[in-house]
């Protein structure tokens, strides 16, 4: 067997082709671009109905996007955080995202089990979400994982700060679209 | 600012020329390839003492390996584990280890937070490791983030099974020299 020496993700072309402003002041517009290509995302086939940018929390530089591509790249982590994440890291050339400013990450749910690990470690100081708890799950049928009732005490123990329910009720409309289509739900064991 | 469309991550260089078995029939052969390779990447400097492979858990076929790569890659998800699970997903071609036999992921400690995560969207079937508890954190002041009291019920509830304890002690004698040593440790935060 050849076995592989390298991993790879890429953006799929329509988002690497599709002009993404350079700012986005507030927490509004960046989670409304977030809905805009998570939708997007799954209705071309290239993994869920997540998206996550990683940006600069004063200005509104737009450092990266990402969307989910487990199903385009063949790799079970290529989720939405952690293209986003590993994205920022190769445009900024460090495995270190807490630099001398501030960046954050900007999703459409709660980060599941292995996202949330990524987001610790990848030097973030702020987490804006659409929201959390089970509606995730139940509209669209992924595992969230297992996390931690402190889930957010964690994180804000570790200097990351979270802010809530930001465009809330259009996630719960991207994940309803999701779940009522035939897109495959790529839980391990697709039971 | 050209924002990056691609994430990448290699194995070094001196672990692509190496040759590696074609199986590996028992945990502890298995293992203690893990072991050699944890202590042989720290030491080049590619990242932190941590070495993971994929193997067939009846066969012993050797899939994928992976050693930790964040500061060589420059990314904070490149984990063994990540790159492991990676790896065979590129060698065989799709997210879904859980194919028509059963694959196994071995590593040199409890997976992290985000490993956790990872190991159960991969689909292997089993978790091989030398050990858990606080030991790798005290010997090398690596965070391995919030997990669940039952992180192995939780594993097991999934369908994958937990074997610990295999080669602890060498596990703790590679940790111990690093620990010793001045090498980079990549906390986020750089704390």
């Amino acid at each position: 067997m050849d076995r592989a020496s390298t991993l790879t993700a890429s953006l799929p072309h329509w988002l690497q082709g599709r002009p993404l402003p350079d700012a986005l002041p507030t927490d509004e517009e960046r989670m409304a671009l977030v809905h805009e290509l998570a939708d997007l995302n799954w209705r071309a086939g290239n993994g869920g109905p997540f998206a996550a940018l990683v940006v600069d929390t004063a200005s509104g530089e737009l450092i990266a996007a990402g969307v989910n591509v487990v199903l385009a790249s063949g790799l079970s982590s290529a989720h939405a955080e952690v293209v986003a994440l590993s994205l920022a890291q190769t445009t900024l050339g460090t495995w270190d995202l807490a630099t001398d400013r501030e960046l954050e990450l900007v999703v459409n749910w709660r980060p599941c089990a292995m996202c949330y690990g990524a987001t610790i470690w990848s030097g973030v100081r702020r987490l804006v979400i659409a929201g959390s708890g089970p509606e995730c799950e139940e509209l669209t049928g992924f595992d969230e994982g297992p996390m931690r009732d402190d889930w957010r005490q964690q994180l804000e123990a570790r200097g990351i700060s979270v802010t809530t329910d930001v465009l809330r009720e259009a996630a719960l409309r991207t994940f309803a679209a999701y779940g009522a289509s035939t897109s495959t739900v790529y839980n391990a064991r697709r039971d």
